[in-house]
């Protein structure tokens, strides 16, 4: 049993009759139901004092997932630079959706993130292309999304470490759609898919997808490594001049 | 708790009192000793019939555990292409020390899997450059081992998927110890330490390391991908001649 | 300029009037045709003795193209082990289409090198998603191929060490088309397209990307390494009992 | 022959007159001179107005060169941001020594980049690990520096793409000493080796992997990608409510 913070911007929830309906409880709320049967599970929100993430609350938190999109800027540079110390200190992050353009995934990845887009009630089919990965534990060959918000390549980031799901669209593109990273102590999981006007995140697929990534993302016990001026371990030779 | 085969060629147990002295039980049996704590552990050896490796003994495998050095070539083609096949089918492989130049490690490879190598009693420190990685769990900055074989670059392997450990070695060498690999659905897992006339398996942390990787390396659970000749999921439109 | 091999099995082309309408000098003299220009060009086909890679070619060729299909099972084991050798010797190899299932790339590989497949004349593009990589150079976004055959995942490969192009097909699949591997001292290349019926190389996109594809992998020019045992490069001290 | 800029902070060669006596013309003008026989270089230092690094030289700069250590936080964010938009548009970056902590490898590699050092005039031997990467081109197994500053893992950067050098340190450390990554359209390598009061940069191999490194890291020429709000390619059909 591990914490999980669901992070969630929370704006479109307040501004979208159509949201409300598909997300009653938030999409945090949808995200913190499922994973509630394995873990304990905290909620938190942009609209929350510290956005709901205190020093105490990342501290005691093992998974951190993020979903943002229509306010990444509104999120101050020095939580960001909290959440950022506290996945290289082993906290795992999963950044969701358009969580691409958020401030701690853009920093944690060194580029702009940015890809194309679409909204046209497309169809989307995640393939799994690394059966190996526990992260794929009890998917079958592919994720099919009977409708879902378009994103394709180019996707600026880093060569994902594994590249675990891809995605073919409708419409022509394809993505890197299920990515890993690895940062200081901590694992970084990006998943595509959740836009905030299709019931994504109830589907059973996704949420296996989200479940397995959060094990996987666990931190790892050892101790912080010691950086700085270090004794030598063994003797150094004086040399001539 | 996993299925856990230790496979080990048992011939330098057989051959020199020195081994047998260190390890009395055979070096599958002191692998097999510390991970019968957390596993269901099976011991197979060469000159068992088939090796111990029979059809049942591999099906029911999760993690299969590879020591041998002087009968490499005993070990026959065909047992070597059923490992090969549960690993591509989801069993997790450990390859340690001089299983580097087993048949089934350079099958899995596509190369030479050739390296350096001096017995003089010399010491080895194994690095973590992974601290986010969970076979590094409970190590610290490193491993100290007194006395053992070294083995140094250039290691003629693919580039690691992830690199975990390094080796410093007083004799002037470094080596890539802890590497791991992805083939079909199976992980494997290569280890350097461990050569027969030290008492490397008795060590806590190299005990600690193994540990974490039976559990890094147990089999996903999905589906085995459909290959050949596959039907349209979308209507193809016909094309202008 | 360097020393180009073409290899092509050749057999299409003798048994199909519609391949022959297209490639009327074999798809080894398409090839060559357009590598010509920039490099010194032999081709080879598997009906010539030796299959036309006699010692001295091999020894003599920078980079090696390998395109077969209906007859890997006729490419002698001692010629796929020469083959192998000058690889890990730093000899390129760029592996085509079909070539996914010869015995030189499933024994590089170490996997079985399976996938989905489909004859259907459907529309494939390749999306790149490595835009830093000089195998993309003067390539756009995509290139799109009207009419070919479909490959889908899961393709069974080590995950590629560079992940270049990405392949959408109308029918649904995705495909990881254009892929990079190190081998010993040599650089491996696949690239997905060129089904036989399709006049797919004579396509201005798909000839820079092997044009590219040859200058990246060029034999790197440094000593052997050396393997075996070594005398220590600093003084190791004697060790109390 | 491509545009190179050397940046050097150049602070050490004002303070020290040590510094000054090894390198007379700056470490800039070190590796200056010898880029020279094969291209268009201009050296750029702190004290310059903009640093040196006007949008022009920016612009016209292939690949950029980077050595600092006293001030990198004296380099403002602006030129830091103006100098990662050109590595995202194709400049190539190499990153050498204590520019490990400069503002732009970290802001390009999403982690602290910190490290263990020593100054005790110890021996270091750079192991090449991949022999078939352009970057390793003339140098034999290893590179021996005679007394070097120390820098040991653990290295917080995230696991280099390409991995081509590792250096054992004669006080019992290890290091992954030379790294390749990707980040966008621009190809990144960071090199260990070079403290200023040794007379590293006049050493044979250590010019070599920066002449080596140069040619790799040279812009791929192709469009930059489209971002942003796409129409599709296809056609996507109505969905039932």
């Amino acid at each position: 049993m591990l914490n999980v913070t669901v992070w969630n911007e929370n704006r479109h929830e307040q501004k979208s009759q159509v949201v409300r309906n598909i997300y009653p409880e938030g999409i945090h709320g949808a995200i913190a139901s499922f994973l509630k049967e394995e873990h304990e599970v905290k909620t938190a929100t942009l609209d929350e004092e510290s956005y709901g993430l205190t020093d105490n609350v990342l501290y005691e938190t093992d998974v951190l997932i993020w979903w943002g999109h229509l306010a990444h800027h509104e999120v101050d540079d020095v939580i960001v630079e909290k959440v950022k110390q506290r996945v290289l200190d082993g906290m795992g992050l999963i950044v969701l959706h358009s969580g691409h353009f958020s401030k701690i995934f853009k920093t944690l990845m060194g580029t702009t993130c940015d890809l194309k887009w679409r909204e046209a009630d497309e169809k989307e089919r995640l393939w799994v292309v690394d059966p190996s990965h526990p992260i794929a534990e009890d998917i079958g060959e592919y994720i099919e999304l009977e409708k879902e918000e378009m994103y394709g390549e180019h996707f600026d980031i880093p060569a994902p470490e594994q590249l675990i799901f891809m995605s073919w669209f409708e419409g022509g593109e394809v993505f890197r759609s299920g990515c890993t990273y690895q940062r200081g102590k901590g694992k970084i999981f990006y998943f595509r898919p959740g836009h905030e006007t299709y019931p994504t995140y109830y589907h059973k697929d996704v949420q296996k997808v989200i479940k397995n990534a959060v094990l996987w993302a666990k931190p790892t016990k050892l101790p912080k490594p010691i950086y700085g001026n270090a004794k030598p371990l063994e003797e150094i030779k004086p040399k001539k001049e």
